[in-house]
């Protein structure tokens, strides 16, 4: 089926379901409600699954995606290829002919407003051009916390350190500096949350390397933000917290639809809106951040996020 | 104050603040709680008041907002001025050097999910140019219901083809075409609500015109929408009803932040991000459109929405 793609093509897709169901086992080992499973089909090639939940017991919305789509590039689609692929290759950009994308990647957005939301990614891309194969890897992990436990903050940026050791001593620096820079509201002067890591148009090392990297990426995951729901998810909250929570998820919502690229990508190029939009929180407040004065554990919250910070 | 721009200007500011003074006088008869106005400064020139309502009886969010802006034109922003100016006038667009903006812009949320949402803006703006003074007027009135009720869409479309008729015989119908065109999310095959009319660079009559066009606007918003909130304010409704409410906010919030003009043209050149937002519904559901299966009330509201229909 994927005929004229690369070894690593096929592996990367089969890497993507197993991230999919590696994670959402363990979301279901805190979530006893389950994440119902949607297939979709593309007309020009591919596919995918969506895992979602709405109005669960410790998450108000998630959803734990998988993709994979190819095709032929068409003479329309050629520029936006070549802005792609020019983050590789800035001079002589070559002319595609063929692409391959595939990845997995999710969004949870808890009920109690002490946890965290956090949103991750993992994605392969190949496209076949005039000057042979060009591919890339991208992705990265990052939380939003509505209230700041500092040990939180700290456990979960150790363990994506630890993650990018593995591929080499400095990436962690490098892919939580490039988080703190892609996750930025300039009109708000903030970031979404205290960021993790992101990285794209990765192809420093090996493809293995990056597909050894992505397998751990999924256990990484889980022992980067799941102890944290856990620790947190019985916390009591008052009437306020939550109103708290829902304020900042309007500006979850304004990065979303005002910066994300994916998103603006998916949308602008015909994508299933329902899937490109699953990353929306389930109930958002605005106007109220100006009658809502913010207390001692809310300005805690608004110091990290008006400047990056390092935890780890 | 405005040394070196026309009378026009002069004038068109002082009907700024008229309208939202008349406006907002209207509003006080169906709400009991007040708007608050908040002056602000702008330091290169201009000013404005934001008057808002949060959590009112009748209105869950409301603002009525006048503002005037003015000053040189820099070097960075010649790029964006001369796209501007390019509408009226593509060949030999000129170089602009000073400019001035004035308009009054207003939403009004309500609480009961029966009671449509309405936004209306009236614009001047003028620019000093190597060729000469350039000028157009722009604003409209457009109206979002979540349940569809024929006769106040009738009516609502009525009071504006009233007003249009007063500027030229086809003017109500080129502006309700225009309204169709610019308030339409393409992502969801959805038109944002009923219409209205809309118009922008418009300058095909007199300025005197335009001024007078201007004066009647106040009078025919509070003849368009105010009969239609006293008809609707206390229409019983369930919870069900609110969510439907909440989901369909959803839109209007994925419009301004995707796709509106003004939204996205004021935030990128840092604009005030809290006047600019007032816009946004004060609570909004995502991520039930999928769980929420439409009934007859529901259906009929999105025949409409996904095809726009004449009522005038």
């Amino acid at each position: 089926m994927l005929e004229g793609f690369s070894e690593t093509a096929q592996k990367a897709l089969k890497l993507s379901k197993a991230l999919q169901q590696k994670i959402s086992q363990g979301f279901q080992k805190l979530e006893s409600n389950p994440l119902k499973s949607k297939r979709w089909q593309r007309a020009q090639g591919g596919g995918g699954t969506s895992k979602s939940l709405l109005n669960g017991r410790v998450f108000e919305r998630a959803g734990v995606n998988h993709s994979a789509v190819w095709g032929t590039v068409s003479a329309q689609e050629q520029a936006m290829f070549q802005k792609l692929m020019q983050h590789c290759q800035p001079e002589n950009t070559p002319t595609a002919q063929r692409f391959f994308a595939t990845g997995m990647s999710l969004v949870m957005h808890p009920l109690n407003p002490f946890v965290p939301t956090v949103h991750a990614n993992f994605r392969y891309f190949e496209c076949q051009t005039d000057q042979g194969p060009l591919w890339w890897f991208g992705g990265g992990c990052d939380l939003t916390p509505y209230y700041l436990f500092d040990d939180d903050a700290k456990h979960f940026h150790k363990s994506w350190k630890k993650l990018c050791g593995s591929l080499r001593p400095d990436a962690y620096a490098l892919f939580k500096q490039k988080c703190d820079r892609y996750f930025y509201l300039p009109h708000r002067q903030e970031h979404r949350g205290i960021g993790g890591i992101f990285f794209d148009y990765e192809r420093a090392h090996s493809q293995t390397d990056y597909l050894d990297f992505g397998k751990k990426f999924g256990q990484h995951f889980c022992e980067a933000y799941y102890p944290l729901v856990e620790k947190r998810k019985a916390h009591p909250y008052l009437a306020q917290h939550k109103e708290w929570q829902q304020i900042r998820r309007g500006r979850y919502v304004e990065f979303n639809l005002l910066y994300d690229r994916g998103t603006l990508f998916g949308l602008k190029t015909g994508g299933r809106s329902e899937s490109i939009l699953m990353s929306l929180p389930p109930t958002v407040r605005y106007g109220e951040s100006e009658s809502f004065p913010p207390g001692p554990a809310e300005k805690k919250l608004l110091k990290v996020i008006r400047k990056a910070k390092n935890w780890a």
